[in-house]
């Protein structure tokens, strides 16, 4: 089954990539054994997309700019494929690209596979899945990887750390809302753009771009930034301004890194890093799985709530019961 | 020894006291282990004192509140022990409450007791040793113990879980920088103090008091509160005016959840999730602290950043070996 799964997502077949992407996101062990034994499969063929995670709070158009991008790429004959992450999806029951008719002219293409963020899942879930899901549409040869973020919580650092550009999708506003940004979502963009600059927003747009322009000036420069990055851009996705130079932008600072080693240094510290995450989260995992452990916990909590016995002392009890 | 440390503690010296809250911030394995012993014999006096976590950004006049408002509490024959908790001091260098002086009359009165932060601690030993301080405090028979918080980072959240009461001491300020304080911030506030109602700054330290208290009707009620709470009050430390009346607002809380259950229920909980805080501590320590796990990890690391083996796949193989 998985041999045959795997031969057709090397292919680049759409279907058996979402295919592989559900026995990823799956829960079942069985479902995760073969989700292993594809992906480690899949490995050797060492392929590489260009992986682009964009952040953007609700309101800023992400969902315009990324069908409207993701079109420019396709035209120029590109394979693109768009995974979601929204990780509050769980709690709000809504799913951010869930429904797919809001990407309806990208989500016919031939060459783009779109696959929304799914319903449940928690944090750390939602990075074993993506990062996975990532990985399968490498495999399937895709070129461009776009990971749609909404801009909240946790899930920009964790998409930051799993792509190898990060965007920032900003909408036009005065100096004062300059502020709204946190400094250290700002410290993680390789690239701001300046969305809905067209009709009245035109001019605000510029002075936007203007003003984040010089608050990345005062950031400190980074090493896997050559000269003139991060920078700021203004776009408009419904007119379908700024996109190429977008595009530009991105492939020289793809370029740029892939040429100075940094590219390769930062897939391999963000491998690493995935590693301790999982290995940390595995742990702890343990303290909700093993029925025997969560007794004595729930035991020592009792007691320490009753004021039987202090955190630490009762703390102590139990990772002597773990060593 | 701990026997000799106990006595003289709950009898009340603050010398006594001022040593063992040395051994609770050492990292030292055998004054741990005193420590443990000392915190398990003085656990049996059962002696609670109102427990008040106090937050503001620098800037606020947190420093001289607590002097002004710890001197209000000492002339009325109460005991008044101040812990500050400042995990950024580790790497600052600085440390709030670090030169005693800022506090120049409060800690010349006998019936109080100042504890600037220690110099190098992560959050996590910053929690323990806070927690642990603040039962020391309590086994000393002090009445009040205010634990000072600097307004930045996980330190409120943390300070919020080991109170009673949270208050949150703030500057006058256009209604615009209403937007600054963090909503979850807010969330915990029992108390909201605006400082500084005095001179140039009274009238718009009324407009601040109105504002906020606005901003606290929109907030879902919490089971804990009475009618009226959480409240918005203007003080002046510098005047020394307002000071009864936060006092007074204090006392009516904390009688009400006294009397209600709810005081008895949320230090329950508190020592529940310190416990939980603890085992999950502990245990990824080991991570840190084995060195064949360590060497191992190490290993493991180095494959995946090769792109050897995936994140996941290596996590599995390390934790295989800590089953």
């Amino acid at each position: 089954m998985t041999d045959d799964l795997a031969e057709r997502i090397a292919k680049g077949e759409r279907r058996a990539l979402a295919r592989a992407v559900t026995l990823v996101e799956s829960t079942r062990a069985d479902h995760q054994a073969q989700a292993a034994v594809l992906l480690e499969r899949l490995r050797g063929l060492n392929r590489q997309a260009l992986r682009i995670g964009l952040s953007g709070t609700p309101g800023v158009g992400k969902s315009t700019f990324i069908e409207a991008f993701g079109m420019a790429l396709v035209k120029a004959g590109l394979r693109v494929a768009v995974l979601a992450v929204d990780p509050s999806s769980a709690r709000s029951g809504g799913s951010i690209l869930g429904d797919k008719t809001r990407m309806d002219l990208l989500s016919r293409e031939p060459g783009a596979f779109i696959r929304p963020s799914p319903s449940s899942a928690a944090l750390g879930g939602v990075a074993r899945r993506t990062r996975e899901a990532i990985a399968l549409c490498e495999a399937a040869n895709f070129d461009v990887v776009l990971i749609e973020t909404v801009g909240v919580g946790q899930s920009e650092t964790m998409v930051a750390q799993m792509c190898d550009l990060f965007v920032l999708i900003l909408a036009p506003a005065g100096g004062d809302e300059l502020q709204g940004v946190k400094r250290g979502i700002m410290e993680m963009a390789d690239l701001i753009l300046i969305n809905k600059a067209d009709g009245d927003l035109k001019a605000t747009a510029t002075r936007t771009v203007a003003d984040y322009a010089g608050a990345l000036r005062l950031l400190r420069k980074r090493p896997q930034d050559p000269e003139g990055f991060p920078k700021a851009l203004a776009v408009s996705a419904v007119e379908g301004t700024g996109l190429e130079q977008a595009w530009d932008e991105m492939q020289t600072l793809a370029t740029w890194r892939r040429d100075t080693g940094h590219w390769d240094r930062t897939r391999a510290e963000q491998a690493a890093h995935w590693f301790e995450y999982e290995v940390r989260e595995g742990l702890l995992a343990r303290l909700r799985e093993d029925e025997d452990v969560k007794s004595a916990m729930a035991e020592m909590a009792h007691a320490v709530a009753q004021g039987q016995a202090t955190p630490t002392a009762a703390a102590r009890t139990i990772l002597e019961r773990l060593a």
